[in-house]
């Protein structure tokens, strides 16, 4: 049996839950939980907003451990070793997706928190392709919000090649902006945060910004005509993003993380005339993630943490719900 | 003095003009206009549908002729050679968008019609640099339409890299649509035309298309779901873009080259699940018309074209405005 964490309906508090994982499957591993980040996303999920959340519901998805048992067929880790796990706790392995590298686009891939349980919990089971182990220099305190809300800023980096002479500006310095703040600054880009927030303001200068504009102001938008090659949208709020737009240079990218469910109102051409592009992207591949954690050690790049015990479930929910976490809240066992 | 034909108003009728260039500049050409394509930019410029229309004025920026006069500084072009003009007549030359090669996205680009005078006309001038020769094997008689419909639905194969291996959907086999499934045959995708024509459908499969879908069919949209690489819209009116969206394989993109004014009402999480993207792109740059020549040339591709006097100038426009070209109108002197 497995002690975790369930709510038993949409919105409900968590409570002490126990369940039987059955037999290890063969490319499973068994992970010892030592922390788990605790994501926006486990909210909307606890909240059932995107309507596919399965109860009883074991939140976490953000887990740091060490290996405990592995599956007959697991070749590429072993007892004892410290990982992480992620949004996916597996995948097809066998799609034409999968096969090119981009098991975090598998149609197949399989959430940690649906129709699976998380990682607020005492271990958590996975395939063992989508657990990834922690390299020399990354801080298992603070490791865990890198494999969901780290790697989610970290991948369209990798994935538009960005280059580190590009202009970026990141909409939104909350849980996920911080760390793309962090990692833009070692990826040698010139990084502007949007926020209308004088304490954030600040921070995100002491976080690697080297510009900051208020995220609500029409003027500063427009006085930045032109500027960005690349705008980071981690916000779930709408904003007037044509006005944006025209804050792209020829060729610029407004690529979202974060999104509401209202449709984006672009007009085309905004996007016709300097040829721009709009996109989106989820969380990253374990080769990514992979990739995020080198050079997360390499540059000393760690979330901006604080932390509760795992029986404090509620107190943190609560208080990311209220907009306090400052900036990821990590839950220890 | 040059003889051209001109509107004095918006949507009137066109009709002989005369007008005095004034000296030739230095970075100048002036060409003697052998034919001229008829665009349908042409006629919303006529219409001032977009604001900066300037009477009288002049239209035709498909312009295929021979240089008649080239300026002082001009050493890139010489009397007698056989050359296009495409939408723009002339850059700054200065920033660093035409620095970096861009010059079809150069802010202070000239359009060949907006407050410039075009090629529905005996003579027409432009600065060298966006005059473009025709290489052999290129056939002058179709060639004026590939100046400014042919290089907006080449330009994106270059501007994003598209592989010979991206299925690639067209949308609207039209003026601009039916070179795109030229161009895209000969660039070896698998081509697929969307139009709810019959007689476009046959067209289309003569022209290269391996496979045609009804535009109008929900059906047929939804049998497509996640297939396309690359989806290059050439309509002008809106269509469900987010059901488009839905035919995009993972790291897709739909790309307008036409548009409305409407906004495109897409869905941040249609973008963010499969890392699609939404872009539009604008005429191409001469290093861009030049290698379209020269794929032009050596596919033998050419648009389909039907011919009318110069001095049937309004025939051809009312023809056009009907939706009866078959599939671009070219005037000749």
């Amino acid at each position: 049996m497995i002690k975790a964490y369930a709510a038993q309906g949409a919105g409900e508090a968590l409570a002490p839950f126990e369940y039987d994982p059955g037999p290890l499957g063969r490319d499973e591993v068994e992970i010892n939980v030592d922390s788990c980040g605790l994501c926006h996303s486990d909210i909307s999920m606890l909240d059932n907003e995107w309507g596919f959340t399965q109860y009883p519901f074991v939140p976490g998805h953000e887990v740091i451990g060490t290996i405990a048992k592995v599956g007959s067929d697991v070749a590429n880790l072993k007892s004892g070793q410290r990982v992480g796990l992620g949004w996916h706790s597996g995948y097809c392995n066998d799609c034409q997706t999968c096969n090119s590298g981009d098991h975090n686009l598998c149609a197949s891939a399989q959430p940690t928190i649906a129709g699976h349980h998380g990682g607020f919990a005492e271990k958590v089971r996975a395939q063992a392709k989508a657990v990834v182990p922690l390299p020399e220099g990354v801080n298992p305190d603070t490791a865990g919000p890198l494999f969901c809300g780290g790697i989610t800023v970290f991948n369209p980096l990798v994935q538009f090649d960005v280059p580190p002479t590009a202009k970026v500006g990141v909409i939104g310095i909350g849980g996920l902006g911080h760390m793309a703040v962090k990692f833009l600054n070692a990826w040698g880009c010139e990084v502007t945060a949007f926020t209308s927030s004088d304490s954030k303001k600040k921070e995100a200068l002491e976080m690697g910004a080297h510009k900051v504009l208020n995220s609500k102001s029409a003027g500063e938008l427009e006085a930045a005509a032109g500027y960005f090659d690349l705008l980071l949208s981690t916000v779930n709020v709408k904003l007037d993003w044509n006005a944006y737009l025209n804050t792209l240079a020829p060729k610029g990218r407004l690529h979202f993380v974060g999104a509401t469910l209202e449709p984006l109102d672009i007009g085309a051409f905004s996007l016709i005339g300097a040829q721009r592009s709009v996109s989106g992207s989820p969380v990253g591949s374990p080769a990514t993630i992979k990739k995020m954690l080198d050079f997360a050690a390499l540059h000393r790049i760690e979330p901006t943490t604080e932390y509760f015990a795992m029986s404090e479930i509620n107190e943190a929910i609560a208080r990311l719900r209220d907009g306090k976490a400052h900036y990821r809240i990590v839950l220890k066992n």
